[in-house]
């Protein structure tokens, strides 16, 4: 039966090569913020609780819960001291929340946050447009932050944005998620996540990107953020295992998106995250049965369809 | 900067080894067959004939143009002659048309056809639910086909349906993808598209099976057919080019889907696919502004909303 042996040995070399993935991976679920925060319609604080209730029951081991950001900016986010203190803390379960500067990262620390994150960008021109300043000059202001977060022993991820390309100055320079990956990570940040904010991304511009960040931050301390605005997100997601990356950011049903973003979609949808990642035999610890339910809970609340293509699809077990 | 230097060489080491894409992807478009045929709103024959003949300025090199079966079974391919008769036949593109048996071919060749495929299925139970007999019993009656085509110098594509997963028998062995391609190959098949019917692939199934076939059938002999079911057609597309293959199906703006799956929904959309490997530095030969605009083109004249997520972010020079 073997024609061609050279192309086959070929063929073969390269599927042996990539065959060894990573044998498990850490969800960072997102909707209950980067997702709600960016739907339209305002949910009641109880609900974002019991959305979050739920997903502590999946097997995931970090749900971001909320943002202290200013409701003047983030109406969406306006009850989080409520909710951060409303949730069951579950024992093994990580819930950090968004902390733009010290004002929030007090009000976190003082409804009893354990985990912090902050909130860069590689590009200049998104980050003038949102903060009004250089992109490393808005790394600097988060330097307060760490420093109180040292002092109360409290975990701070890192947000690096516009990782690939920028909605006002088009392509990044990898070297520039360089500086700022590795600036946050030199500040003391315990985890980089790296956001292709408007989804422009693909397998060769991340893996561009990747080259030159995993000089920086090792892999090991980097997390991938992919939305799926020109559906490229698991293409990206699993490109980035390639690199031994094993923290994958996304949001149950791919609630949310960029508000800054002109007709940015939501986050990966985590159920087609896991499916993708199951079928290829890593671990996730995840429940996907569960998880799909508590997509499909969301979206009736939010009264929208889910952008989970595996939520849509699946027939379960309560059917 | 450089930091945990043994994972980084790790890292490295493994970007490096699967950095080398194919350098270029031929996209088989089939949108006008495979894509209408499970569109429930049955088109004019010459909106067919358009769709068709914008395709054909898009560079794309293959269309598959329609399919000569019985219209008892596809009311939306019962006007196959006048669609094959009437596009504009541009050189240097083929328009293969699918023929399920000698009078299919036949109708074909009276019609003009200088290409034709065949469709058989990996899996027994789809097979019996579809043809009533094995798969290995439905190979058999193309070898008529197939005799045919050699006297009249027309070349026959093959294809393998449910390739990892089958609605009525569940995941397929690698084994019985290799009969069916192989004996296809065998019998004289030019090419072996491979299908995702139902869409439940993952790159780790798409590597298990693609590991025993390319073992049968030389890897640039073979194309993958993904559908989107559960959102992992680019991913898989994806693992298939580490396997040096290089053909790839997709329907514009991903139309069709499988009459026989529940739920199935559309091919990969050739926009989404485009946009990837454009992103990958793979050449495709293919406008994809070109292409955005015949993928509105026909989903206007459906009323459906297209289902390339490129195709809904992109704001293209003519707005």
């Amino acid at each position: 039966m073997i024609r061609s042996s050279q192309i086959l040995k070929k063929a073969l070399a390269r599927s042996f090569a990539t065959k060894t993935f990573v044998p498990e991976v850490r969800i960072v679920e997102v909707g209950p913020r980067d997702g709600l925060q960016n739907e339209p319609k305002i949910l009641p604080s109880e609900v974002k609780i019991s959305l979050i209730d739920q997903l502590s029951e999946t097997g995931l081991k970090t749900i971001e819960a909320t943002s202290f950001v200013s409701p003047k900016w983030v109406p969406q986010m306006g009850d989080n001291a409520e909710v951060l203190q409303g949730i069951r803390k579950v024992e093994g379960i990580s819930y950090p929340v968004l902390t733009p500067n010290l004002k929030g990262f007090e009000g976190a620390l003082k409804a009893g946050a354990q985990e912090v994150a902050v909130f860069g960008a590689a590009s200049d021109a998104f980050s003038q447009k949102n903060v009004n300043c250089t992109a490393a000059e808005s790394i600097e202001r988060f330097r307060p932050v760490l420093e109180a977060a040292k002092k109360h022993n409290i975990k701070v991820r890192g947000y690096v944005s516009t990782v690939v390309g920028c909605p006002y100055q088009g392509p990044i320079k990898p070297s520039d998620v360089v500086k700022v990956a590795g600036a946050l990570y030199d500040m003391g940040c315990y985890e980089i996540s790296l956001g292709d904010t408007i989804g422009v991304g693909t397998p060769g511009t991340m893996r561009k990107m990747l080259d030159e960040v995993v000089r920086a931050v090792p892999p090991e301390k980097l997390a991938v953020h992919c939305h799926d605005t020109y559906g490229q997100a698991l293409a990206n997601i699993l490109t980035s295992l390639d690199y031994g990356i094993s923290v994958v950011d996304s949001s149950v049903s791919g609630l949310g998106g960029c508000p800054y973003a002109r007709g940015a979609s939501g986050n990966a949808a985590t159920e087609d995250v896991v499916y993708m990642l199951h079928g290829m035999g890593v671990t996730t610890g995840i429940d996907l049965e569960k998880l799909i339910y508590v997509g499909r809970f969301i979206c009736q609340k939010l009264g929208r369809v889910s952008e989970s293509k595996v939520n849509r699809a699946w027939k379960g077990s309560r059917e």
